[in-house]
């Protein structure tokens, strides 16, 4: 059975934010702003939070039911036609109701599978593969698939980040806030984008995490300083190789061939580590679609924005490649796309 | 494809606590042990925070250790038998990594999915459906199921209990800690109890949630006063009806009588919200399986903590039902549980 991606939305919170505001934003040295540029490599990126007062702009709720309500409209489909909703993030608004939940609710989506996957960057993909899972089994015809992060909780705006060690103050720049949708449908969508197949792997066998988020609750004391910490370092070195192994598996899985790979929507960790990605996967066929430099790291937001650039490419017969790496406990993620050639047989 | 239950396994964490150390614990009028006795029906619960002093005895991470190796052992398998891991659970360890990818790690689980369901009573089911969906599409043979909680985060030792409002006294005697874990197995094993069918089904479509739990970040200040929040009135009117519609579908999707059940695993809200569902869902003929009175509600642990119950009792041709009502934004759910007779055709 074909499973067709038949359209894709997203949603970004606020204006964007270059690194000379946010640098300036933090009380960092101006120097911070070449810095960034060149070994970071990210220009811009959202926020969900309002860095002048510190408002929350946006839930993750908000953003998701924009992406999804966008998604729905280029379907031509109202959330009742909608058989089950997955989410990915790393950042819901609550533990209870899941955000999921109540997304469905705002798009009129009941009565039907909801279900909300805590994960880093490669929760949309679990969200995706679950989706997947369902159509395959004939459980749904019908799924909206999210993947979308926040960091209102984790922006602490009275951080001394000039005062901070170089991995936190890195991981400032890093991160966005962004929410995208995707509408997949198992009925016949002749010349519909087809999601080949999906893989996520947990490689994290005796690593020690690369990222470490805690949350608190009443019975807790919030410790000072930003407790996100993430190797930068591991994460750069493990990158490649976690991509080239997914890669390496997917394609071998579909019996295709590197050079047949039109697209290839790469990890976007930063615009350097991504570049250093794409340089490294041997895919010099394939046009990368990347909108760090734009907008971050969006996490589980991120699948989405590289699929609403790449579906108006689409030439029939044309494949692409997504790869995702989470670095939490080391998860391997990868998805493939192909548009349907002249030849293709509807299954 | 026969989807067959073979091994369960549970863990508590520290002695059983009883109604009247509790009311001691949090300084409330004594007299409230039989009010407990009589309007909530819950004799003893487990946590895995120290009452005296305030010490993390143990972690979910630690719990599911536990309980996923009890259900290997009893399987007679090892981890890397184990083609997935999936866990559903309300209060995970961290944010990142999920505490799924954690369990893993620790029980030799590797290069296979490992996702993590954040949501409230029905997380374990989701579970089990998500396994379900993988075994059924060839994706997996085996998969260990995981439920599990933890309170550490919000069981607040220092909260004015004797001072709060009703419903905020009745949350801290309803719920306990715990962690379950089940093996399924999609290759032939003649005899073993086979899971027919899981369902969760989103119904909160404009209703307000029954249950809210907000986490924390570092840009945020926690409030003063226990801010988990539970209509426990509208709970309690909504779990029946609830219940018996999860019922009514999924014995009709399986062509089951009534009369036919033996066995009813119902939700574990109370100890008397449990007997006024049981009381009314017309299975007279079914035994209940329950553990509410020994461990309060263990949310996504519960359902593990009534198979162990369960499966050794169940005789060739025994069917038995669980059900399981989430109140956040309102989840139906349900699964059947059957033990081949002698004219059971393996599939």
């Amino acid at each position: 059975m074909d499973i067709h991606l038949v359209a894709v939305g997203t949603a970004l919170p606020g204006p964007p934010v270059d690194n000379s505001t946010l640098v300036a934003r933090f009380g960092m040295p101006s120097v911070w702003t070449q810095w960034i540029d060149i070994f970071v490599g990210t220009d811009t990126r959202h926020f969900a939070r309002d860095l002048a007062t510190g408002e929350v702009r946006q839930s993750l709720t908000d953003l998701c039911e924009t992406a999804g309500r966008r998604a729905l409209a280029e379907a031509g489909m109202t959330g009742a036609e909608i058989d089950m909703i997955v989410l990915g993030t790393a950042t819901p608004d609550l533990l209870m109701p899941s955000t999921a939940c109540l997304v469905a609710d705002r798009l009129g989506i009941d009565g039907v599978r909801a279900y909300q996957l805590q994960s880093g960057c490669t929760g949309a993909l679990q969200a995706f593969d679950i989706a997947a899972l369902a159509l395959r089994g004939g459980r749904a015809r019908t799924a909206l698939v999210l993947g979308a992060e926040t960091s209102a909780h984790h922006l602490d705006l009275d951080t001394d980040l000039a005062g901070a060690p170089p991995e936190v103050q890195v991981n400032a720049m890093l991160f966005g806030d962004g929410a995208g949708a995707a509408v997949l449908d198992a009925r016949p969508r002749p010349g519909a984008p087809v999601l080949r197949e999906v893989s996520c792997e947990l490689v994290g066998a005796g690593r020690a995490p690369g990222q470490v988020v805690p949350w608190y609750g009443p019975a807790d004391e919030i410790p000072d300083g930003p407790p996100v910490s993430e190797d930068f370092k591991r994460v750069e070195q493990a990158a490649l190789p976690m991509a080239e192994s997914a890669l390496t598996s997917l394609l071998e899985g579909l019996g295709w061939k590197r050079t047949e790979v039109d697209y290839l929507l790469p990890p976007q960790l930063s615009g350097r580590m991504t570049d250093q990605v794409t340089e490294g996967l041997d895919l010099t066929g394939a046009q990368v679609v990347s909108r760090v430099t734009e907008i971050g790291n969006t996490a589980n937001a991120l699948p989405f924005f590289q699929l609403e650039r790449l579906l108006p490419q689409l030439e029939p017969g044309d494949r692409a490649v997504g790869l995702s790496v989470e670095a939490s406990k080391w998860i391997a993620a990868s998805y493939a796309i192909e548009a349907p050639g002249a030849d293709w047989e509807e299954i």
